[in-house]
């Protein structure tokens, strides 16, 4: 049996020009092997905020059986900020539960412009696609406030089962 | 007058086939009859996780003038979970405050899962149709977290006055 | 430079009818005046709750180049609410946030009937729009759980700076 993929899309004009160098997903990956105690494969993209782009890259991790997808990045309200739109022509079903408590944890970090961020997440065939914040600072606050829930909801979908690591995270999955 | 009715619907594959006995449609019942001080008349159906099922049952409800609505069940991310989906199709207005509050009270008594949910509520004829989750254990936490609310929605939409047991929970109707 | 504009819409069959005087167009307008140091041109219109009706208002504020449009009345769930269905038309992104934060302020006011609301926001072109309630003692309560992300908000989507007025209200703006 192979490891348990995971994909990790950087959606951002100016990373993938080259301009600057993306620092939200190596720190996403760093994250996610520091949560779980399962080794899995981790597989790293950088795209500009076109839907048709986010929309190929994200069909692509489905196809490659990702069981998690995590993206960063195009979630605001600024014209090219496109990322719900092109997760709600990927995804199935939608499951605001993950945007709610993003905003929430970071409402309560004391940030009040959370209200703005339109961040979201679904479930494209077994993947489960969780959009982060593009700022570096903002993605261990919004991870941390839903981290707990994606290994039981990975195991209802079908997908692989994820360990966390107690020492960093407390996974839940209801009896 | 006839008494005001009250529609409970149970969607699950398995209680459908009697592959286990439906305690959440009881369940349901009980909490309703000891929150209202109304008598009312209640129907229960179970059928199984098939959307043009549970279209077909919810506009039955809505055809017998049900005030009230309510479904367990089919409201997570699995694959056979397509409970939102048919409300969407039956219901032309969506209430998103049910399903934040009903996701929050969850998370606040310890089950980072609730995310999870996609609980809904929405408005169908002169009917108020609300999703409470499966498990028996959860459905007096969502019940409660929402049902102050619903007596005045009933008013708002033209449906029978209801009115609370004070003993047992606080109705509230904005002066 | 001409100063920032702001439209204020009144959605209430009542009072374009002459029925009563419209309480809230001009509370919500006196909120603001206190709230912004940036001196901004206001206009207030009030129209009944059609959605052609509030679809040609609210495109009219846009089409004059308002930053900002704030919309009263017509969110709850009641046959002739129909507010949030215009803004669905005519607003290319939604912005989630706003609805939950409002919801949960008056949550946490004691008004369990909150979650009734279907109070959400926008943006059209280059404006933002949001839809507070239609009864003046609600409306403070919602602007002041949402105003301080507006500047930031109307900066991400290329609108005019506005300032805060401390004494009155604390704008937050990212670093």
């Amino acid at each position: 049996m192979s490891a348990p993929r995971i994909g990790i899309l950087t959606i951002s004009d100016r990373a993938s020009l080259g301009v600057y160098e993306d620092a939200s997903g190596p720190a996403i990956e760093a994250a996610l092997r520091e949560y779980l105690a399962t080794a899995c494969e981790y597989e790293r993209r950088v795209i500009p905020d076109e839907i048709p782009d986010i929309v190929a890259a994200l069909n692509e991790f489905v196809a490659k059986d990702c069981c998690l997808v995590v993206t960063t990045g195009g979630t605001g309200p600024a014209p090219r900020d496109v990322t719900p739109e092109a997760i709600e022509q990927v995804c199935r079903k939608l499951l605001p539960g993950f945007g709610e408590q993003m905003r929430r944890a970071s409402l309560e970090k004391g940030v009040p412009t959370a209200i703005l961020s339109r961040q979201t997440a679904g479930i494209a065939g077994k993947s489960l696609v969780i959009t982060l914040p593009g700022k570096p600072a903002s993605i261990r606050v919004c991870l941390d406030a839903v981290f707990p829930a994606i290994p039981y909801c990975i195991d209802l979908i079908g997908g692989p089962r994820l360990d966390g690591n107690p020492a960093a995270v407390q996974v839940f999955r209801p009896k």
